[in-house]
């Protein structure tokens, strides 16, 4: 007796709204404008918490204590030094990513990486050695990308400092310079607020692959891949082009009015989820004024106020805001970032989020499997003979 | 005003049986043990066309004719050959990669292909750039792994033959014999059969990513990764080993009821759509009693019929029947491929499919963004004060 085939299921476009699972990690509340990281708002642990804190917190499950505090990061700033098969084979990859930058040269370094950690056979892998992996690799990716930018400049890699924190240290291995504590708290801020952020694209990739039962780097080169996409991680330098392109305040009506009526979309506004001010955009844009000010940030948050007010008139009831992107291009720029790293940075954040989404998902069975609808031709004609 | 959030979508676990989109690529109809690419039934293809003609039929979206065969055969043979900083990188590649496999090899090594493509920026891309990227993947695919795994196993990696077509090639580069051609066919029929299956965890992986607007070899990285997973990818040297672990036809009865008595998953059992037999299955089965016979094969059939008569006594209304897995591994075998490239073997099918999904998703401009149930503790208290 054969079983019938389930009635396929019929969702929203992209799967939007259509729960794939329950997790632990965190929300996102899109029509209030806010975020947490398990039961802790995430703006709030951006400014009041380290980097390293709050990756304890997705990754073990709490905030930690001193002590817990001290030995995570111990084991974290130990992590930082790639094992040496992968820093020699970082200047074959960043010759061979020289079109591609920084992002596609992390997912060939982490693939690399990961190949090399050995827990082979893949279905052995217990929750322990999944979480070392992530830490692993997630400790990794600064060196990895600052290494990677370097070399493509033509510059010699600076290695990690172990005294500095995770943020303070990416900056300095990316400049070679010590950063100043405003912009090391700046960075710190982006860096903490990016960690996590609902089931986009990048963290639904790595919670697909993961529910196969492959191992974490399995899991990340897909995420890094789908970051890499500019309907995802693509943006930030595109919304400071926005700006520059612009030019001066004088021009910002006649611009956006001309590209909103073109049908082009502005970078850095609109938000899958929020309705609202994305609050991410809100603490950076804080951020900006309070410790940095000046002409830039004058600029920056005249063109939000105006795009905002034009797109009211224009797409009424569409409520599009600013999205991280625009005031994270923003900080990034004021920190000495330089714009072709800025989703690369941003890949340094989430790749915390993605290490404890992929725990999460590996706990579970069930492969993510769906289905499709065919709309081609009847399969009744035998193959044509040749 | 606030626009609310649409409520949730509920939908079964895993997605099952949830339509994300439509295609075009073909369907797999499992009440029926029925599966076609386009309008043509993938069994008779592989039984009647060569890798190159169905591979034609999935990137191009026809059989060929004489003329289009010639020009298709010519282009795609000439990508055999490896850029030289892939090339060159692929021993780095084969001794980070030692304790993971020629598959975790290929991932890296499909990386860095697509990074050094230098389609940037990545967002510019055209359907026709996407399409030339896909073949140079696919036509790379089986040079990169043959290298990985001789290069692993210390041999010289052998260069690709222009005068074999892609699946005797493939046998001639992972052994440096030409093969004979019932080998040939055999291959052959199991790649042709493998190319595409419905949105399984590796093509929806690809389908994800794609929907970012990433270009192909992100998409590809993450199919890798998803294959990668014991839940997807690695199950046709497990089904081997249990032939193996059964040893003898009079052990097959006993050890398998202890073996579904214990609750063990019985490889080469059970697929997530098929209600009936694998009609991959069948068509390998056929031809490896056909073409081979021997005590091999005939022990393999004894514990298919075997097994499938204690589950359905053990677990009735199951249905439980052999998966493309049981007689991939026993068909592997007989042409001489070694146990470890199984599921690489099975990416240089399932390559070609993976482009063809990739190609469909990326001409929709819909993100692939689900949702999740925050199932943790209200998001209430404040950060405690370090």
């Amino acid at each position: 007796m054969q079983t019938a085939s389930p009635a396929p299921v019929e969702v929203p476009r992209g799967l939007k709204g259509v729960v794939v699972t329950d997790t632990a990690l965190g929300d996102v509340r899109g029509s209030e404008g806010f975020y947490h990281y398990r039961q802790y708002s995430a703006v709030e642990l951006a400014q009041t918490r380290s980097f390293e804190d709050v990756w304890h917190l997705m990754m073990i499950g709490e905030l930690p204590d001193a002590a817990q505090r001290a030995a995570f990061t111990a084991r974290t700033t130990a992590l930082r030094v790639l094992p040496p098969e992968v820093a020699d084979a970082l200047g074959v990859i960043a010759r061979g990513s020289r079109a591609a930058g920084a992002l596609d040269g992390l997912r060939t370094a982490l693939s690399l990486l990961g190949a090399g950690r050995g827990f082979a056979p893949v279905y052995d892998l217990t929750p322990e050695q999944r979480r070392e992996d992530a830490l692993v690799a997630a400790a990794a990716v600064p060196t990895m990308l600052t290494a990677l930018y370097r070399l493509g400049q033509g510059l010699e890699p600076v290695g990690p400092r172990t005294d500095l924190g995770y943020a303070a240290n990416y900056l300095y291995m990316l400049t070679g310079e010590v950063p100043g504590a405003r912009e090391t708290r700046a960075i710190e801020h982006y860096l903490i607020s990016t960690i996590d952020h609902g089931f986009n694209a990048s963290t639904f990739t790595a919670r697909v692959i993961a529910s196969t039962g492959a191992d974490v780097a399995a899991c990340l080169v897909g995420a890094v891949g789908a970051l890499s996409g500019p309907l995802h991680g693509g943006a930030p330098s595109r919304a400071l082009d926005t700006l520059d392109a612009i030019g001066s305040p004088d021009k910002i009506d006649p611009w956006i009015r001309e590209a909103v009526l073109a049908g082009d979309r502005i970078m850095g506004f609109g938000h899958a989820v929020y309705r609202t001010e994305d609050p991410r955009s809100r603490m950076l844009r804080e951020l900006a004024e309070q410790e940095f000010g000046g002409p830039r940030v004058a600029f920056a948050v005249e063109v939000e106020r105006q795009v905002e007010a034009i797109l009211a008139e224009l797409k009424p009831g569409r409520e599009l805001h600013t999205n991280v992107e625009f005031y994270a291009g923003v900080v990034m720029e004021l920190c000495g970032v330089p714009r072709e790293m800025f989703t690369p940075t941003f890949a340094a954040a989430r790749v915390v989020g993605w290490g404890a989404n992929i725990l999460e998902q590996a706990a579970d069975t069930k492969i993510i499997r769906p289905a499709a609808r065919y709309v081609g031709p009847a399969p009744s004609q035998p193959v044509p003979v040749v």
